[in-house]
């Protein structure tokens, strides 16, 4: 008897944490980890934004804060939202601990215990595991390379009674793939008619390499003056510092309030130190000119991945060059012997190149023909390696080549 | 349809909320609030706990964390733990976004949806509202001056089945009560002997002011050798400041297993950067220094609040010295009608005083003759003349005084 629930108790531990136990091999190249380049974290700007708490030796900074969020953090966030072309108010924001919780909050507050939510077939497994925990029932939904499709969500969307979706529109993990204007739109209108609440989770919007995506789904139903419950969540994770542990919820009022009253119980508020120091980070310039800086950088790793990718695996793998984020979604050839995820550690070590295998992307986590390659935090030349080492690691699985 | 699950849709916000919200109105005083006082918030400390963190420029700091907190932390928080009796190495040692999510957490992976959980009749609102989000029933125990009563305890755990008891043995929130060694060494072989999980709750024992409490229920249980599954939770937020957000979690290691899985869906990791402005905040004697100054501050506001409700109120409240903590718990005149908070609420706006009604404690929320009244947030001059406006206030309400 150890008391835990069967929920938590035999929950696994995530496989790509498994995976990226491996990465501090010798001679080991990380094709798996989602974090961003160290090389790209702005330290110098976050330690500006320390001393500026550090100019302010009111004690009462060290008081318990509001729930929401700091007002001068909901102003800067509800500025950053507006600039997107999402109108916003400081009040229309809530500061959560990483949109990790966010997400977490939504699953709480929106998901009854045996509840169908919708959501793509491959996913975000952090963001399925909150909604697990909260006792959901998935609801598959058909994808492609440009995301969910419309053309069957309402059928499916009907057949599970499903009553949340939850998306990432923008680059999302581990697919990459860019949901066009059109079918936001669509999937607006789909939810709409079925009274769907639907939870946008946008991480990596602001890293657009060649073009910025269509507008927020969030945006699209504001500017239509749309019914649909649509609830934002975005994170300084990617955009300034995973460390932070800040993001942001926009929901509609009502979710918003229970938001804060499941915060309350959940951890009271976020850091105020950080949300002090990113209120002083956000004053001036700097955020555009370091969002500038990586898309730059993660446009020119994105670029060698894919390059190399065409030069040593083109014959093996499938993929399209994604427009932003952190990620390349590949398709392993069909003659592939389908691996689980052993035989993926296996391949990793064998061959010094660690990948995230298509399963750990699913809710059931079964064998699947795809690989999640993150061009995120390796250096260029590593990403070259990388690829070389896969495709030659790939050839050797694949009896007749 | 806001979409939000009836649970947290009919949450009340807490009363306790509803009366701070007054606070700030002109010449009141408030004996209502939990919060330190701002003067013993010993910001040039955390100060440089900070400017430790800018020294190191190196932006992997930025990175994602451990979940499980950072190694230098726990190691630090094990050696405090083990100065307190509580032998521990860093691996047993968990960091909590606050203590509150610690115990979320705990609700979340040790309480299956109906469950029994025992409790006190009177409790820290935050606990209970965790509790009951997790899909709690709970079986109140009967307590008195001297905390949990052990010689129902037994009777009472068997004839709800709970499977876990939730406690604040040192001052806890609101009774202010210290749980005599006895008592601790009884409630373990009741908890053996039912095989039931002890979330000891800790956040005031450090903030003793005449003797130090007994040892810790899981310092007993470990020297004892009992098999008793006690999870010890306490929190920097009383001992340094609350706007770190940081707490500790100690469980057996089934039970830590499930509290990091459960963490790494509900926000990845606490923030790095209070855990490493602690960590070099915790490197030197001052914590020993600044809980020897709080002790001795407290103690005086402890001294002028008990000291002005004898000469002003002694007639119509009864009440004890407490040992530690924030609080002093008074019982009303039996002749003084029951009032519910709307009328505590107009009570202090009348008199300018705001005190927390004792149904604010309680699961259900009805009216009691019980009254917290917090000596940590107001100066002691504040404290004399809060307890004189309460004595009067409470004069008019006592028909025939």
């Amino acid at each position: 008897m150890s008391g835990v629930r069967a929920l938590y108790a035999q929950a696994s531990g995530s496989p790509i944490r498994a995976m990226l136990a491996l990465a501090g091999l010798p001679d080991m190249v990380s094709l798996a980890g989602g974090h961003p380049d160290p090389a790209l974290l702005p330290i110098d700007w976050v330690h500006d934004g320390l001393r500026g708490v550090l100019a302010d030796s009111n004690p009462e900074a060290l008081q318990y804060g509001p729930t929401e969020g700091l007002p001068a953090l909901r102003e800067a966030s509800a500025a950053l939202l507006s600039t997107c072309g999402l109108r916003s108010t400081a009040g229309d924001v809530l500061v959560t601990t990483g949109s990790q919780q966010g997400i977490d909050l939504l699953a709480r507050v929106l998901v009854e215990p045996g509840d169908a939510v919708a959501v793509a077939r491959f996913n975000y497994p952090a963001a399925v595991q909150s909604l697990r925990f909260a006792g959901a029932r998935f609801a598959p939904l058909d994808s492609d390379a440009h995301g969910l499709r419309t053309d069957t969500l309402e059928q499916q969307l009907r057949a599970s009674g499903a009553r949340v979706l939850y998306l990432v529109p923008n680059f999302g993990n581990p697919g990459g793939d860019l949901l066009p204007l059109e079918r936001r739109l669509q999937l607006l209108q789909v939810a709409a008619r079925l009274d769907v609440t639907v939870i946008e989770d946008d991480p990596y919007g602001e890293l657009w390499f060649d073009a910025p995506p269509p507008p927020t789904l969030a945006a699209l139903n504001q500017q239509a003056g749309s019914p649909v419950r649509v609830v934002y969540l975005t994170s300084f994770s990617k955009t300034v510092a995973p460390a932070l542990r800040l993001g942001i919820v926009r929901a509609p009022p009502e979710i918003a309030r229970a938001v804060v009253i499941a915060k309350q119980a959940a951890d009271v508020h976020s850091g105020t130190l950080e949300q002090r120091a990113l209120v002083a980070m956000l004053a001036g310039a700097r955020l555009d000119e370091h969002l500038a800086a990586l898309r730059a950088a993660y446009a020119i790793k994105r670029d060698a991945l894919v390059t190399a990718l065409h030069r040593h695996a083109a014959k093996l793998l499938t993929f399209d060059r994604p427009g932003g984020g952190m990620f390349v979604w590949a398709r392993l050839h069909p003659d592939m012997p389908l691996l689980d995820n052993e035989a993926w550690l296996a391949f990793g070590r064998e061959h010094r190149v660690l990948v995230v295998p298509g399963s750990a992307f699913t809710i059931d986590t079964t064998p699947q023909p795809w690989l999640r390659l993150s061009f995120a935090n390796p250096s260029a030349s590593a990403l070259v390696l990388g690829a070389e080492r896969l495709g030659a690691g790939l050839a050797r699985l694949v009896p007749s080549r």
